[in-house]
């Protein structure tokens, strides 16, 4: 078994806000990043999949095809987006690292599972101090 | 003579925008930038000073001085902000790296000069892919 | 669950030297790293936690709260400072990364686990071509 | 058990081939990695040991004795060499990432072995957005 | 006048090889860059080009422009290929990263031209440690 | 003409202490950098020369010629060395990044002549956020 780690980015804005909360109650859970005029990151998205080698391409997966996977059905979702209001599989959820991550992992695992591979690891930076890890 | 460089970090929320120009117009000069709800970026800001070296201490400038004049006069006006909406010296301009690497240099050139040293130039990455350079 | 990471930095002076090995046994095993005038690093630490995520606030643990817990009980401890000689939990160790890493593990787990989370890794990286990862 | 990871890296050139499929079907499979004429990289090589400290060392393993292992058995085969034509340890083996990364394990583990620790993980990048890792 | 940068990459195979030379005095001259079996590298280049901003757009070129011109005029040209053998503004020279940053400003100065901005660097990294750069 | 930059790297130790000031004015001055234990930094050092391409090498100066006489004149004098006490070229200097920097520029200035370029730039990293540039 192989493990294979795609890096794909996007940039997009967000706030942390939980709407049950009283505004001074979300200043206090998340300082600055409650602001609601938004801000936003430059995400760092590695997404690793795990395989046996396919001996005629050498391959655990193609990578062309991986990378299409989460182009074409995580960043086009992400990418230049409001992470609060636009995004269909972020709905109703506080768009923190972990609860984005986990909602790339459920996009992309029935599709890397339909191109021959196994989710192993959505890893999500939101800066380059800071990153959080999904195994499933 | 001796070139100081400064590295600093915010996160922000912005989109390009001409208000002079119709929403379609827009979309076309700025393409996904122009999202109206809105996206976001970790900038990355250099800012280099340059001078004699101050015999006493064998600097330029104490790094702990610049670094505290663009933090408490740049960063703290851009982090985890709206860069259209919230930001003063921002006012009525689009919010490319240009416009905003040369709203920095204004902020910073009377407060450096005021510490001993001589703006040199100011850089702003954007993503990881672009910068601009400004040296007024 | 989740994992958590949050990057730090410190530069600190050290040297490897077994006080119980002669200083031709220290010369030959260490090296240069031996030289007792000291050299020193910019170390870059990786805290890795783990923990369900609290619906209240979308996160394992606060950033912010795992960043003081390092830079209050280990950062302070270590930064700008001889490794060898000014540091309680490296005293009477051999300062090498491995020793390091552990102490830090060590200092920090009651504190994480009083946060709420667990601690899963600490990787410290000595230079940019070699690192070391304690996991308890 | 502390793991110890070792950065080096290599220059090579290569194709992407599999001599039992036509030169379409390989254009179809490979793109443009299967340029008849070659291309290459600058491949970035993460090894990853593990075992208990050896309290006279405070070490794993030296570092400096890891380092020549790869770099005696690993780099000095690999570096600036055709990866399909001039390398035993990869005769016959379509030379993808996943399968450099095997036949650099095969290499290292009686070595590693030797030295007194044992293999935990072979990370190897291509490009900056991808890599694959083995872990035997 | 402000200065924007665009950062491309692209991945080749080439040898140092001067025929004019012996195959001895490329050895003693080129070392293991000549090996007649091709080396390659993940080459990254910089292209730093200079103009007023446009009042409309905010920008002195539009990335978008920029980045196509670089991309369907030089990496399509360079990317996956053999810089000896198969690049027409290479044919003939050594394939130093001098005279690629040469050929490449040749190839762009034209086109930036056109698009209302004026080239004012060519920087192409080899690897990550060495870099050159060319001003016209 | 053309700039030619290889990059290399030394960790050392050091302080910052102006000997004609008490201790109390170094430390306001130097805050923790005044340590009389000492820290230290793994240094970046871009070591920048320019001319004209040599013909018969497509070549400013061979890579691996100027490597040398950065290791051999510089590196060796530094690495592993406490700059305040091992490092001729910086006896009775207050060992900052800029005094640092003009002293690599002054060994390397004869030993770049004589191999037929020009200096042009030493720049010089003591962290991730801060570096200083000296043109001589």
């Amino acid at each position: 078994m192989v493990f294979v780690t795609r890096r794909e980015t996007f940039s997009s804005a967000h706030r942390l806000f939980n709407p049950q909360l009283s505004a001074n109650e979300n200043l206090e859970l998340f300082g600055k990043c409650s602001n609601e005029r938004w801000h936003g990151h430059n995400y760092v998205l590695h997404v690793t999949v795990k395989g046996e080698i396919n001996p005629q391409t050498g391959m655990v997966i193609n990578l062309k095809t991986l990378s299409a996977i989460i182009k074409n059905h995580v960043i086009s979702q992400l990418d230049h987006q409001n992470l609060n209001e636009e995004v269909p599989f972020l709905q109703g959820k506080i768009t923190t690292s972990e609860n984005i991550a986990i909602g790339i992992w459920n996009v992309l695992q029935p599709l890397v599972n339909q191109a021959g591979a196994q989710m192993h690891c959505v890893k999500l930076a939101e800066t380059e101090n800071s990153y959080v890890e999904y195994f499933g």
